[in-house]
């Protein structure tokens, strides 16, 4: 992993460059925040021509590494105005590595309205002119990718949304079989990559680059043992068997799922949509059976399940927690059926479920369409596709909605829509939402795993808890693993170094591992105090502060001087 | 003018205040900054619970000076985020003026809808609902208020596009008769009247309030002084017979007309808008004759025009150069007929010509309407009215219509449409729009003055000036009169101190009177800065200091430092 390729969409030239030692000490979201930093200008317009999307896997995405591999996407964000990354799984993080690329750079933008694919392999890159991919919808374009490109390549591609550089545009990946549909969703980087013209991006790794481990006996032997503790996890069990929907039974009980454009923090339909009834549903239907499948190739935890419909054909994979608050409690739909639609449709127009299915729940409210109208959803989704002027309001996202509408209770921050968490129910997630250089992002450090230990209602204790949480994702993000990972180094913190030293030959105590997290969220501070986005600036929305939420009728009421305090909290170093 | 009327729309109610000694220092715009910074949280939500609407007559609104009694209304401003201050004629102001009042400022929104007026004479205020007034345009609700409430009142409310709270509404005056609209347009401040739930303020002065002038004689000799040095002044008298289109054949000649988006700086129809060519027309057409109206009723320049269709019949009253050129060359549209209703459409939806102009430009662009349709321009207007989804991106203005259609070309700074001077043409207003605490807007400070003594395309000097225009407009805004009154302090600077000696007993120095102006924008900038709002974070787009501008192919090429350094430039204290 030490290519680093640059393209300048707007000349069509293609530059590559061996990564030299300095930049070889970044990779992932800690890559992408190094070069927003040294080469993006903190001011410049999103989809205009100084911004860069910025594509690298993590460190270990050349190894074995359970769940290792994911690919981070990540330049200036429409949305928030600040850093973004936004990383997902799929085949092609991992194929990009066994070719070598360590980081694609897209810079610039063409002159003229342009839908080109990049395709990369061992031996180079190249521009392709794609005319016939406009406006295809995402799974078109993977199936005529693979026509074209043929089968077992890795495909990155936009949809219509981020064509047409709507601020909700994400960008999608996909696996060999072209079964699942994963996306770098969040802060509107499918916009970024529009704006550069390029709908795609093939990986051929069918010539690969040998890996130039450090010590490939103890990598081997770390990446055992890792694979070795998530399997005996009970709570990897239970993703595998439940997906990520095992947590919203508990987050309806504590009374903090987003429900009806955030009105409520239970939602009564919330039953149909458990973690254990839609196992059993895919069971019965006959989908993929008890458990998931790998969301990426390296996973041993698979959480990721294909949902059928009632006559057995895949509707979606896979139906995350997230999506499927925001599309159905949110929207007021208490249907699977129907919220898995909602959901296959986010991912063919190539949408953020999270923020569209936050854009519908202020639209319901707004009258628009009705609470529960399912039908109305996915017309509205429909219509982002064919660029109506009502679909290009809802797939700018969330606030944008609420300024069409003039609407007082837009769930945002940092101009962003809130996941699945209601901050006022629980307060980590609030802390989150209002400091993370991310905006609200529930992956830039979730406090729901702290829920068992401090009571989320509380504000005692949250900024720190979070400072916590926000320093280990983004020393994940950085990796390239995804959070599931975690059993493996709180069991066993020896083992982060280990990975480091096996896979780079770097000395790294645990601690000094650790800090590659605050490394990451400093470089990202530093970009976002120079584009004005901060916490002083962008704050948690009034209706948050002020509104009951039902059940606990709780506000959000962690004091703003002391969410402002964040960045000097000293953490603990041995912590993960 | 002692009093201060504070209504809390949430409550209901009203409360009186006899201005302190302190309060008493500050009118206008610089009453306006002086509550912001102490009482509004530079953070907060623009439409939401804790933006105030401020409305403030100047210094010299109980006097007879000419050009005095406009009233300055403003608050957080939804479009840039920052400071606002839009000032107008009309009636009301003097009207406030003569029953006492100071200021009104509308507290808090109110917990549902709601349709009200607020009306005030000398012995109080009182909120009366006002159902039937929803959704009415501008001209229904002056006669309906005039109807209900008499004849020669002042009347001040928003149209359909401020009830909707739509980001490019403004706030409509009118004059005794009803003839005229004026507009208070700028920076949404009629989404913030709306989300306040006042449909419109009713001032009645039938019974008045004695102003308590310091040494009437005096005052008396000054006001008279002035209106003297206004009448024999030749730009004074050109004003009269052409209005502000008096500048538009210059402005296309030197070629910084903004044409078709701000692709060009010369329109091939410019001949059809000139201030001889239009006041010819008036003549021909039976309007209101060879000379102007007064915008106010203390005016002596009156460069207001009845602009009457090709039956006589009134069409708009008047036709201000800003409006003209962004309804007209910006958006291709070369007939005056065409362009003035556009600019009563404008009037009866309620929204800022300005905005709207560049808004519709940019939709052009996109492919929404053709350049040139007047017809679809229309359509676009009526739709705002109606609230259909383009009504809607429309009427939220050029920032937000620009990113609905993905557009590159944007012409805004701190979120707000450019007026009618492309800053790559006219390179002071570049200047202002990128450093105004007011975003950009032409009344901070317009360049256009100096195109004779600095070469408009040159960038030696632009910061310098700027800042002088800037801190003098400051003043005019504080003292309530027009920016056109300027000759009779250039010819006599005594006369500054002289009027406020007469009138308040303050023994101010022509320095110190000028000072007030850099004081308004200390305070300004104050709040714009806790609000992340400055130049630092919001910059000239980037086409701007790109794509050349025909037919000088100039570019907006002066350094952000140099921008920046602003604040910093002492200014000669003794040049007005």
């Amino acid at each position: 992993m030490r290519r680093i390729i640059r393209v300048n969409t707007r000349t069509g030239e293609i530059r590559e460059f061996e990564a030299t030692p300095e930049e070889r000490r970044y990779a992932g979201r800690y890559y992408i925040a190094k070069v927003l930093v040294d080469e993006v200008p903190p001011t410049c317009e999103p989809l205009g021509r100084y911004n860069k999307l910025i594509i690298s896997s993590g460190y270990f995405a050349d190894t074995n590494l359970s769940t290792s591999g994911r690919i981070s996407i990540g330049g200036k964000s429409p949305l928030t105005g600040g850093v973004k990354e936004s990383n997902s799984g799929g085949n092609a993080g991992k194929k990009l590595a066994r070719i070598g690329v360590k980081a694609i750079i897209l810079e610039d933008i063409p002159e003229r309205e342009q839908t080109r694919v990049l395709y990369v392999n061992a031996d180079g890159a190249k521009l392709i002119d794609a005319p016939h991919l406009k406006g295809r919808l995402v799974s078109e374009t993977f199936e005529i990718l693979r026509k074209e490109f043929g089968e077992r390549k890795g495909f990155i591609c936009i949809g219509p949304a981020g064509e047409m550089r709507l601020y909700g545009a994400g960008v999608a990946l996909t696996d060999d079989r072209l079964e699942q549909v994963r996306y770098a969703a969040r802060g509107g980087l499918g916009a970024v990559m529009g704006s550069k013209g390029i709908k795609a991006i093939v990986v051929d790794d069918s010539k690969v680059v040998e890996p130039d481990y450090h010590d490939p006996k103890l990598l081997r032997e770390v990446v055992k043992e890792v694979a070795r503790i998530l399997l005996e996890d009970p709570k990897s069990q239970n993703r595998r068997r439940y997906g990520t929907l095992d947590i919203l039974e508990m987050v309806n009980r504590l009374g903090f799922l987003p429900t009806r454009n955030f009105s409520s923090g239970q939602f009564e339909f919330a039953d149909n949509f458990t973690g254990p009834r839609v196992a059993k549903l895919i069971e019965e239907r006959g989908g993929c059976g008890k458990n998931g499948t790998p969301c990426i190739p390296s996973c041993t935890i698979m959480c990721s399940k294909v949902f059928p419909d009632k006559d057995g054909r895949k509707l979606v994979a896979t139906l995350q927690y997230e999506s499927v608050v925001l599309l159905g409690p949110n929207c007021g739909i208490g249907d699977v059926d129907e919220v898995a639609e909602l959901n296959n449709l986010c991912n063919e127009v190539g949408v953020d479920t999270i923020e569209i299915g936050a854009a519908i729940g202020v639209a319901m409210e707004a009258g628009v369409i009705r609470f529960g109208d399912a039908q109305g959803a996915k017309d509205l989704l429909r219509q982002i596709a064919q660029g109506t002027y009502l679909g290009r309001i809802i797939g700018n996202g969330a606030a944008f909605t609420g300024q069409a509408f003039g609407s007082r209770r837009v769930p945002v921050l940092k101009g962003q829509a809130m996941p699945a968490y209601d901050p006022r129910g629980l307060k980590g997630n609030g802390v989150l939402y209002a400091t993370s250089t991310m905006g609200a992002d529930h992956t830039a450090g979730n406090a729901f795993e702290t829920v068992r230990t401090h009571d989320p209602l509380s504000r005692e204790g949250q900024v720190r808890i979070s400072r916590q949480l926000q320093i280990r994702a983004a020393l994940i993000d950085s990796m390239g693993v995804c959070l599931f990972i975690r059993p493996a180094f709180i069991k066993n913190p020896d083992l982060l170094g280990a990975l480091f030293k096996g896979r780079y030959g770097w000395d790294l105590s645990f601690k000094e591992a650790k800090h590659i997290g605050v490394e990451v969220l400093d470089l990202e501070r530093k970009f976002n105090e120079m584009a004005g986005v901060s916490e002083r600036f962008k704050r948690m929305p009034e209706f948050m502060r002020e509104e009951p939420l039902p059940p606990h009728n709780a506000v959000f009421d962690i004091p703003q001087e002391e969410l402002e305090g964040i960045w000097d909290i000293e953490m603990d170093p041995n912590v993960f």
